[in-house]
């Protein structure tokens, strides 16, 4: 037999997305046990698929403003609307970091990656926003000039207070994604390791780590969207439910008729996957 | 809002791959609703991703043959075993087709295509049998040489005989995946048009396509794992339930129960989904 050949770091980027989208179950998630009404597996597909090209750029070393824009691009191009912004918000530096030849994935590695942002990449990231509309909570005080909504309205004002990608990163309050930039993607490590560290097939861990980690930190989108209580409540409800697949089920279909998307944890568990996938005694598929 | 950027070939390609196998039911294969027992829907995820780099090969123009065995050497990389080899032996003419610059794919275009093969594009098909065990009929009288289970053994006959790819392909008797090589694709294409002329998301129509396909022609991996009589039997059932959800899932019940996978029947949808992906007006996700 001739030997095969190995993804590459873009690939398993890729895989990861689609792994999670065939995990199930994540609670009010689409998965694959099921759609929500107008975003579906396809939609998924489609977005892994499309930002390929950006996350090839982002392994040979492109900046990451331009590869993160190319990917959004391209992971635009479906009809269910924004289906891995955030996603690639943390996949994009970890395939920087994992594209420097004979280097370990490392927090460390990527730490230096998102410190090295300019500000050509924050304005990168605001063009970002030009091609899907992205759920996000008002700005803090003194940043409405940096709303991401203003989209490339608000490039001049970045420019203007010289701030880089990291330093928008670092201004943004309680966002799941912005943590994990600013914490050396501590979480995204932790939670590769639980996965790498359990057992059976990988959509299984998926599905596992998905809940435990729902059960540790509110979740961003779910508190943009139904407010905090309904973030604390989430969380509470995950730590009940955890281990116990019934509970785990019903909690699904609970989340999935009130329109409970726990999508910033389902980045973060992307990020994961894919750090799993990348380290050495990794997981295998 | 800014313009996102649409799918090259190669990309619609590896979205093909993934639809199949999120699309339900499809009788007797692994789809979104069910595994087989070593089998898994992440298995086929990893093969997709796998095969993009011979996929992209293809569309930016090599022979057929290096494209092939690149991306069949990068599918290989899962231990599900043979995902996609009959899939990427549809694929890579009709992307490398596709890739052909301001013109529509057409099957005059993918005829030419392999037409056009040479005895060295015929070496590396065979080579692509030394990265994964594909089931295979005994080959036709005169040809016990060019068994493809004897992979790169059998490469010095390809030259002795001067054999193309093309003849490989013609010489090969009641395999589905030859006849489209040698009929310029023709159920490939119908297919495409009755995928593109159904209503509702594209995993639906294929999921439908496909039991239609079932029921007209009988499928080589189940003639070649369970003899004609099985086959026979095969398409007439399907013949009988298309149209019935609950016979059609009570079909792929009974399949899996007994092992049944129309494998070649998934090989044709895949191409025909690319080529509705692909043609003008055709579908969109």
């Amino acid at each position: 037999m001739s030997q095969t050949i190995e993804r590459d770091s873009a690939a398993n980027a890729q895989l990861a997305l689609l792994l999670d989208v065939g995990s199930a179950p994540k609670p009010g998630n689409v998965d694959r046990d099921h759609d929500l009404s107008e975003l579906r597996m396809e939609h998924f597909f489609a977005g892994a698929i499309g930002a390929g090209e950006g996350l090839r750029q982002a392994a040979e070393g492109s900046a990451v403003g331009t590869a993160f824009e190319r990917a959004v691009a391209g992971m635009s191009n479906q009809a269910g609307g924004n289906t891995q912004f955030g996603c690639l918000l943390l996949l994009i530096p970890l395939v920087r970091a994992a594209g420097v030849e004979d280097m370990t994935l490392t927090s460390a590695g990527v730490r230096s990656v998102v410190e090295s942002t300019t500000v050509a990449d924050a304005a990168d990231f605001y063009r970002g926003f030009e091609y899907v509309d992205v759920a996000v909570e008002d700005p803090p005080e003194g940043m409405a000039a940096l709303d991401v909504r203003r989209g490339t309205d608000a490039i001049p004002t970045l420019r203007d207070r010289d701030m880089t990608l990291y330093d928008v990163m670092s201004a943004s309050i309680d966002d799941g994604n912005a943590t994990e930039w600013t914490t050396g993607f501590e979480r995204t490590f932790e939670t590769a390791t639980a996965i790498a560290a359990d057992s059976g097939p990988l959509p299984n861990r998926i599905s596992r780590a998905f809940v435990t980690r729902l059960a540790q930190d509110e979740d961003t989108l779910v508190r943009t969207e139904h407010g905090s209580d309904v973030a604390a409540e989430v969380k509470q409800r995950a730590q009940a439910a955890r281990g116990n697949p019934e509970a785990i089920a019903k909690l699904d279909e609970s989340f999935v008729e009130a329109g409970i998307n726990p999508g910033t944890t389902a980045d973060l568990l992307v990020a994961a996957t894919f750090v799993a996938l990348e380290q050495e005694n990794g997981v295998t598929i």
